[in-house]
């Protein structure tokens, strides 16, 4: 199994802190050690880093943590190989264009005897489940919306469907966004909080680290924090039902 | 204008000498200081990095000089913005997949009244004549071969016709490459060589650094360079012809 990380926020918010107990995972704290990756995104572009090594031994892991990318949307993963090699075209996250924006996606779990007909619009490079689920997802989004990019209603609707169906194959928690929102489905194991004045001082649950947040933020600010396994230690993480999908928008949980 | 870099090998070669001359124009030896951007392959997945900043000031530039990613076929551009503004979603190189590959792709140049019709297969994120004709060029690419990639030389002789049509728009100084040819076109200035046995010491013509290739090659490897200006001051570079288009695959130019 791998582990998820997603940040979704109303002000550019640099993932250090979450980051650094993030990937402590990937190879110390934790067995996440066959790759890992992260995507920022930075107004409608996209950063983009992936690693076939352990998080904990990536130089490019180390420049995320002392080099802060402010972002609005953030989704990273550490990765277990449970299909597919280790190979860099298996690492998630993975990015796709559809209608003139960058979609950007991770999966934990695994699913069985999924083999979707795939009409050639979305293929996958690699040969995991997860990046066939993308490419199944994003084509069947295209098919249903057609030329232009929906509303946030008929996406979050779409989202729920889609993601029930993919999830009858097996354990489907993954996140995704398009920049602005971030779509975030729960099979087993996902939790989420939202940070907000007023802010407090939080400590990781994996490093000897601690952050005053109320001395890096203004009262406006609002973060929404996304991942497999709480972060902190001395914070409410709300843990995801089984089947749930929450969409975030702005630091904010959008209403059902 | 912009500078582009490109390389094409037949072993995984690390593009850390050629970089750190290429990087000191992007806003130290010359005025291209409006953002880079860097895509290396391995095996079929890409590690695709992209700067706003300019190349001597950005940290990830840094990482790159430092952490020789091992590559068979780089792409690298450094931004001196002409159409579209300073953001990340205009840095080249982008990236597209077509076919299950990914397809890196970098332009110099500037494209007038360069408005084909898109049929929504591939569309731009940023606001780039560039990004544009590269989207441009994916789809029409897909529309002649249908649902499979072809052979390289039906591929090779689809790119001569699609950058000959599109540099009728303006300049089109151009490298892509899908992780096994690296097909360059030129409009008005592009440089290549192909270093081989015997190796010798090659010396950058932007920075006091030399490299005595005989040291760290084998007498297999062979390494192809393209590159806007030549980057060393010993080695014979061959200039392209207006409007030539040469492919390079394995470290070598493809016959046409």
């Amino acid at each position: 199994m791998c582990q998820l990380l997603g940040m979704n926020c109303n002000t550019p918010t640099d993932i250090v802190f979450s980051f650094t107990g993030f990937a402590t995972r990937g190879g110390l704290t934790d067995e996440h050690k066959d790759g890992w990756g992260i995507a920022f995104f930075e107004g409608n572009g996209v950063r983009h880093f992936v690693d076939y090594q352990a998080a904990v031994e990536s130089p490019v892991a180390e420049l995320i943590k002392r080099f802060p990318i402010k972002s609005k949307n953030v989704i990273a993963h550490i990765r277990k190989a449970t299909q597919g090699q280790v190979t860099l075209e298996n690492c998630h996250p993975f990015v796709r264009e559809c209608w003139g924006r960058y979609w950007v996606f991770a999966h934990n779990g695994d699913l069985k005897n999924f083999a979707p007909q795939l009409d050639g619009a979305f293929r996958p490079v690699g040969n995991t489940d997860s990046e066939l689920a993308f490419c199944y997802l994003l084509q069947q989004m295209r098919r249903r919306f057609g030329e232009h990019l929906p509303a946030i209603d008929a996406l979050s609707q779409f989202m729920r469907e889609i993601t029930t169906e993919i999830a009858q194959y097996g354990t489907f928690n993954m996140l995704m966004s398009n920049g602005e929102a971030l779509f975030s489905h729960c099979s087993t194991k996902l939790f989420y909080l939202v940070r907000q004045h007023p802010f407090t001082t939080a400590a990781l649950a994996d490093e000897e680290v601690a952050v005053d947040f109320s001395e890096v933020t203004t009262p406006k600010d609002k973060v929404a924090v996304i991942v497999t396994e709480p972060l902190t230690k001395n914070e409410n993480w709300t843990q995801f039902a089984a089947g749930e999908m929450i969409v975030f928008v702005d630091g904010d949980v959008l209403p059902v």
